[in-house]
């Protein structure tokens, strides 16, 4: 292969595009803001113009020769269509089309969790590693398969939705309706909303000076702070949180006995008591076999793990010849 | 391909063996029982001697050309070797090779909750679907998973431990020593313990008279005929499997997004309540999208799917052109 491959991870926020070589080595990156209000054909054209941003700024002669992008949201990989993204506001996008179209490369889409799982595979923790699972908990959690040495999607694309697992019947409400998934109870969100039905009931003293008084502006950081000063209701909210990723951590590894589990996302940061908590139920609840075959890892890649991801997700593409849809 | 395989289950109580054709048809059958107690050589033997059973039996000429068998217990399928198997009393044993070595064919073992997984995938209910998973309820609760169109063990063998995914944290006490297992919640093991509970604290009088007057006698069984007698206690015992078993089946649903979930296994016998419950729980819990997706169906293959999978296992072994292990 002579030329270079575009990685891009599309959030509701930023734009974040890279340029890499054969080996996934970085040699430009840009973020902009997604500006999704702006609607549809702008976010486009801003990714377009992400691209050729980090070719020109790369300094490299050769082609761009494929194009990963990592999105929000329920899609279809194979034609890369995005179902729906709500915070882009977007609703069936034929996203790779549009972009091969402007490009005149072969893209790929995949989702960002997905990506996220595929860039820790590659490049980060999971190296090496056929059977691995990808968990980040941030506002919420989701989660990516790697099985078989591959991306697991399921049978349409819906798989890794870690963060719906029901950890406990009689739960919080989750977002999607149910009561005691996952994400309801180990999510930054969650334990943000923890600490503040503890202060509506007069509690909290500690996390609520951490948040600089505001009650509705407590955080999981906020919790965090005061955690790391020894409130004790801050630290038994995220024990309670580690617990509950534990469980959902021992199903994971009880159901697919996986060499790794890749743990990311800001909510991780909260500090080593979350990751005690959730080692303390894995050692409760996995089965030994099992449990003596896994490894619990941080995440290694950071924010950049989903552009990895695109990026190696172009990469295979390229290695496997996969010309652009819309030139077949 | 000229010749035929022989398909093993190996169960803890009897051997059940057939011989098949290039495409998985039964030209004969046998059961015998196991007899482990006297010893491993004996039940080694008695496997040998059915095959050679029902290659007469069938009348058939041309070769044997491999076997496939599913043994109980976490094992090794790609040495063949059994780690353990408690009720065969079995601790590490080279099946592959003392079955290679004595009838001169490749031997391919997997555990037998994978092979039924294989049997309905390649024979029964899930023909077709290449993201398929198996659940059989009986005394306990097993499952074998089928992604990317095979089958998918883990990184050491160990996958599909459905019975072990903490469904209720506060539930009772599992065998393996976690409590709220699904296993402790919905196997007829635990209906027929929810019954006993019962009755010994004054209730289930018409569990204890289907069970003969005997608490001690209570199975799931004895439940099942109350129901379906309309007794009320024995409706909520069930009810109440079916709803945990919900759980079970919506977290596989969520995480791995199947095209099927098969559910197999004496205990699924008990009577519609049970199904009904737990397609209450899985309409609640399962995410829209991979709900709308996914077909939850009864086996097909009734006592025969792990047989049928080790002849499809066999198969899959002559296709490749796999040699016996020992010869190699």
């Amino acid at each position: 292969m002579r030329g270079f491959v575009a990685g891009v991870d599309l959030g509701g926020t930023k734009i974040y595009t890279a340029l890499a070589d054969q080996n996934g080595r970085l040699l430009a990156e840009v973020k902009v803001p997604t500006r999704a209000r702006e609607g549809l054909q702008s976010v486009i054209g801003r990714i377009v113009e992400t691209v050729h941003h980090v070719k020109k700024q790369a300094g490299v002669e050769g082609p761009l020769l494929a194009l990963g992008i990592g999105a929000p949201g329920p899609l279809n990989a194979a034609t890369g269509v995005v179902y729906q993204a709500p915070n882009l506001g977007w609703d069936n996008v034929p996203l790779k089309q549009k972009l091969e179209e402007l490009l005149g490369v072969p893209v790929a889409v995949d989702n960002d969790a997905n990506l996220a799982a595929l860039g820790e595979h590659v490049y980060g923790a999971g190296r090496g590693e056929s059977e691995m699972v990808y968990v980040t908990v941030s506002t919420g959690i989701g989660g990516g398969l790697i099985l078989h040495g591959r991306i697991y999607h399921g049978t349409g694309y819906g798989a890794g939705e870690i963060g719906h697992m029901t950890i406990d019947p009689a739960g919080p409400r989750c977002n999607c309706g149910n009561y005691g998934c996952l994400e309801a109870m180990a999510s930054g969100t969650a334990m943000a909303r923890a600490a503040r039905r503890l202060v509506e009931s007069g509690g909290g003293r500690a996390i609520l000076e951490a948040a600089g008084g505001d009650a509705d502006g407590i955080t999981a950081l906020a919790v965090a702070r005061a955690a790391a000063a020894g409130d004790g209701e801050a630290r038994q909210i995220i024990i309670n949180a580690g617990r509950a990723l534990g469980i959902g951590v021992a199903n994971i590894i009880n159901l697919l006995n996986p060499a790794l589990v890749v743990l990311g996302g800001g909510a991780m940061q909260v500090g080593p008591l979350l990751w005690e908590a959730m080692e303390g139920e894995v050692a409760r609840r996995a089965l030994a076999a099992s449990r003596k075959q896994v490894r619990l890892v941080p995440a290694e890649l950071g924010g950049q793990s989903g552009l990895l991801g695109a990026v190696a997700l172009a990469l295979q593409g390229v290695e496997a010849g996969v010309p652009p849809a819309t030139m077949v």
